[in-house]
């Protein structure tokens, strides 16, 4: 039940050290969770998630304290307010709400003393010791009478009978006791005397509310012109829609295209990101704007806009969505460069500085800049670019690579788009130092790319799970993609079949929001070089026609591994990872749990050898009887085991089976 | 060197999240140490301490940043700043600074863009790849005009001759390229082309500056009336300057002495807590006021303000300093009872409410009423006795049980003190939960009294020293009084003279503040009763008069421990703490260090038994070699053992010696 405030006299700001302003609290408030760096950012949440609050509450002395939580969506005049309890053991108060609506949420929290309560307290306290009561009933009287002075409203002349009724001397003294601890007057007393008793922190923290597919999702990549069926000709979006029945079949969620935009033609790279291209090279997606448009342009060779409404469409019935590319930067053809030169680097001999890192040139690329003196109408275009996808349906963009744009930049387009489409989510692909990569998410990216196809080693995904795991879990959610157009890792490109599975169960299963590169599922596996994590004859720079069904391919791991994620709710959170001791190196143990769903994931991560171990379980935390025995069902095969105590023996042949995913049975 | 700054233009303010008030910033700055809560409190330094100063900073791109540290007393209409350098491992930027005035000071972050650094470092890479550069070199140019224009000043002629150089067509490159890279150029371009480059985090970080025995002191607590030499009779201020020379001798710098004013006679305490005392009983020092005055008055027994100001004057010709006591609390014989009764808690009968937890009652004693309605003139009597102790030298308060007074009344006045008395320092006596303590701390209190006499395990020593010198080091400075009026430890009571030793090098090696009550170097160790803490026939409740050279004493422990603290400045910190694997649970071994100052420190726990163990010496971190030899000498006895390698042994006879406190030659 949700009750809107009562309280409108006009309270203090307090922000900690709440002191510098108006008069001095009474009541200490720090600490104050979740926030990020102290309320600067705003954490993350999704619709109807339970958010729960904790505070150090504290003020001199032995008085009791009362406090509670203030919520409302951003802007909303009236606010709600849930009590919050004290946690002796923590030494820490506790509050929960629910978040009802997507956008932007925010909360403070509120104590004041409770004289009454305190009072209440001393006199049962009093009475147990068969001291004279009769003098506190009056002081008691006097709280009641101060409160409502305060309240001033139809409720003080309640109060006033109740103070009456205390101080009557005439009475019995157990019928004002009575009186004293009747819950109407607890009711009526739980508030402050007086305004300036209340602490209330100042300014409110952040809460963003999204979608729920922003925090959990499978995600699956794929270039539209490489779905068509006829080697070498240009696919379309029709050709894409004719493949979604099949992916939705996979259990993807998300189907992200790279930039649909036209292709510039100048200085066009050619197969296998050649320097020079030949007559007929498709080009790169990434080199954005040609004759026919730029950022709200489709290329001719894909379709036409309504083709590409009717992909969405069709992706929605399927229970899907698609996510478009968001990359700022242009090709010398884009529509931009002859319109607002002055929107890019205009050298001092006139000339539109193309991209570099001396001494390499892109000269295929133009970067815009951020900094122009027309930066404004600018940076509104780049937002309308945005605002154009959305107003067609598109609600999730995979940005590429935010951090060579400001970090300014990001902060207001997504601030500003969101204020209108809060159920739009941005994926950051930055792929840089990590402070970077956390400050773009703190900023507004409601997903991030990630290092996971760097982590390979036990010790690796470990320590790096358990670092999104905690704190960062509060503003960064991962995207653990297992391969991209630009990532072959030598663990696949070496590790063949075994590793792509084994991959494919990590990123399912480590992280609620996942994806794959088409050709994932066929384990494509060839660099363009030795040494290179880019592909062989990668589809950045030509049309590739594939065999979905091919042999070797791993859809049913894929499948499974989807259906799993939806059917246990344990996998569709980030913070509920614990890992399990194993005796060797090679394997991985990891428990997630949410209630009663109660998961054990055992992965091999040699692809190549047959590798043994006992794995240590928790018994106590899962709440198993160290004697008992209990089921393990391995939900990828549906094979079921009998365990019994802490220690259990698994053993993993790559070439059959490459992980366990076990959920418990308690019974 | 110092430099003011020249940087007038305005700026924004930037307090991360940077961007909600004018221009966007190009440069995010974020983490910014040393801080306490977000910067909400101040950090704690002494005169002359060097502030490191450490911020991640970061742009988007790969261009090169700029930045630098701003700092001033607080207040001060300039400021001075120190550039900053950026470490490439810890992917953070590094400056420092000294603080070479008490008081409050402050500091914050700048950063920039650095262009031009960033077009010269890729001039290079384009020369070493033999790129045309002469293009490149009139971006340069442009550049350096672009400073000229936003400088305004006299640099700006320089700075257009060398853009006009820069630019020249006509002259040879190789000679452009050498004004580019002028040392005279760089130092002129070291700062932002334009204000909206800047970015600076407001508000600015605070730095409390305190005289140096805030964080580096040993305290000796005694009871004035009890340093008279004939038993029952009242000592004096004169009996206490006679034993100033001995306790010098000891190697103390502050002496605290408990409450020296007038004491209530309506409900005195007698002996040993009595609650009716006797004629002729003293009374309890914090049952503060009677006839002869208040908080401002000196007991009559003890002597005259001159008297007093003598005692402060010879403490002072021997290197001490005199502390009081601080007890906000009146007897009903204080003159504020009559003066102002409504500063305490009237009754609705009309009398003043005592001291209660209830069912306790604490008849001797009335609490103030922090929030009566004449609450400014009660608070600014409270700040004045303060300021009256200080206008006749006191400079350093022992604050009694602050934690039953509100937290915003010390914040309040302790700013408002040492605003104009910046070198006054406050001791929290609150033994409460953690929280509490913390909060003291922050809100301004310099000092404060610890868990020390109730952690007696290695464990619990180990755990709790980890705490204090790690991040509450920022702004908590322990001291660790080994015993007080109030605390006997059952350790001690139990443990006898080698427990007293013992304590004794712990605290005052553990901390670089740490004090003892007087009798503790009689080793007086019998509780009023079994079980109890206090002191059988406690100062508290009645005079008593010491053979300060009985048999048993420890003074030569006392006295050599604060020699040896005073020689070794790696004693003088708290935060450079480090435990070392010993394989006895009852022997604890730490290492103190500072630049060439290196201690190892060892102390069998056990006064009971010798025990013997080896103890593990990180060599490495020590800048020892693991084959050679090395020295260690004993500074406690002055005897020098040779060891070698990491694992030593050492053997501890509690009868003889509990402790080796050794210095490490590294030669």
């Amino acid at each position: 039940m949700r009750l809107l405030s009562k309280l409108t006299a006009p309270l203090r700001s307090s922000r900690p050290p709440p002191f510098e302003a108006g008069a001095p609290p009474r009541v200490w408030i720090e600490g104050i969770e979740p926030t990020v760096d102290a309320g600067a950012f705003p954490v993350k949440r999704v619709l109807n998630d339970v958010v729960q609050v904790g505070a150090d509450i504290f003020k001199d002395g032995h008085d009791l304290i009362a406090a509670r939580v203030l919520y409302r969506v951003t802007g909303a005049a009236e606010f709600e307010h849930a009590p919050m309890r004290f946690d002796y053991d923590a030494d820490r108060w506790f509050a929960s709400f629910s978040v009802d609506r997507i956008g932007p949420w925010e909360f403070t929290v509120e104590a004041w003393p409770d004289a009454f309560g305190t009072w209440l307290s001393d006199l049962q306290k009093r009475m147990a010791a068969q001291q004279d009561i009769r003098a506190e009933l009056l002081e008691g009287a006097r709280y009641v009478n101060r409160r409502a002075d305060f309240l001033q409203s139809d409720v003080s002349r309640q109060l006033r009978s109740f103070a009456q009724r205390l101080a009557d001397e005439s009475a019995d003294v157990q019928v004002r006791v009575t009186t004293a601890q009747s819950s109407e007057l607890a009711e009526l007393m739980l508030g402050p005397l007086e305004a300036d008793e209340v602490t209330r922190v100042r300014p409110w923290f952040k809460v963003d509310v999204d979608r729920p597919p922003a925090a959990f999702a499978a995600w699956y990549e794929l270039f539209p012109r490489s779905q068509g069926t006829v080697p070498g000709h240009h696919g379309t979006f029709q050709d894409t829609e004719r493949r979604l029945p099949d992916i939705a079949a996979l259990g993807f969620d998300v189907i992200y295209l790279p930039p649909i935009h036209p292709i510039g033609e100048t200085h066009r790279k050619g197969k296998n990101n050649a320097r020079d291209g030949e007559p007929g090279d498709v080009g790169s997606p990434w080199a954005i704007g040609g004759k026919a448009g730029g950022h709200t342009a489709i290329h001719p060779d894909l379709g036409t806009l309504e083709d590409f409404r009717r992909l969405c469409k069709r992706a929605e019935d399927l229970g899907m969505e698609i996510a478009l590319d968001f990359a700022l930067q242009c090709s010398p053809d884009h529509p931009w460069v002859k319109q607002h030169p002055d929107w890019f680097h205009v050298r001092v001999d006139g000339t539109i500085r193309y991209a570099e890192n001396p001494p390499k040139k892109y000269e295929d690329i133009y970067p815009l800049n951020f900094w122009c003196a027309d930066r404004q109408r600018m940076w509104e275009a780049c937002r309308d670019a945005i605002l154009f996808w959305v107003s067609h349906g598109v609600k999730t963009f995979r940005v590429d690579n935010p951090h060579t744009k400001p970090l300014a930049f990001w902060k207001w387009a997504i601030a500003d788009v969101r204020k209108k489409h809060p159920d739009v989510v941005f994926l950051a692909e930055a792929f840089t130092r990590p402070k970077r990569m956390k400050a773009l998410a703190k900023l507004g990216f409601g997903q991030s790319y990630t290092y996971f196809t760097w982590k390979n080693t036990k010790a690796e995904l470990t320590d790096y799970v358990r670092e999104l795991a905690g704190e960062m879990s509060e503003y960064y959610r991962p995207n653990f993609f297992a391969n991209t157009p630009d990532i072959l890792h030598e663990f696949l490109q070496k590790g063949g079949r075994p590793a792509f599975r084994l991959r494919l169960v990590l990123a399912a299963t480590l992280a609620p929001v996942y994806g794959i590169y088409s050709g994932y599922e066929l384990c494509e596996n060839v660099p363009v070089r030795e040494g290179s994590e880019e592909y062989l004859d990668s589809e950045k720079y030509q049309i590739r026609v594939r065999d979905w069904r091919a042999a070797g391919n791993i859809r049913d791991d894929v499948a499974r591994i989807n259906r799993i994620r939806r059917e246990n709710p344990a996998l569709q959170l980030l913070s509920n990872v614990e890992f399990l001791p194993t005796d060797s190196e090679y394997v991985i143990a990891y428990r997630r749990w949410l209630a009663d769903n109660e998961l054990i994931i055992v992965v091999n991560l040699d692809p190549s050898n047959t590798r043994e171990t006992m794995i240590e379980v928790p018994l106590a935390r899962m709440g198993l009887d160290p004697i008992q025995t209990f089921e393990v069902t391995d939900l990828l095969v549906g094979i079921s085991y009998t365990w019994r105590g802490a220690r259990n023996y698994v053993r993993l042949d790559p070439n059959e089976k490459v992980a366990h995913v076990f959920r418990v049975s308690r019974a």
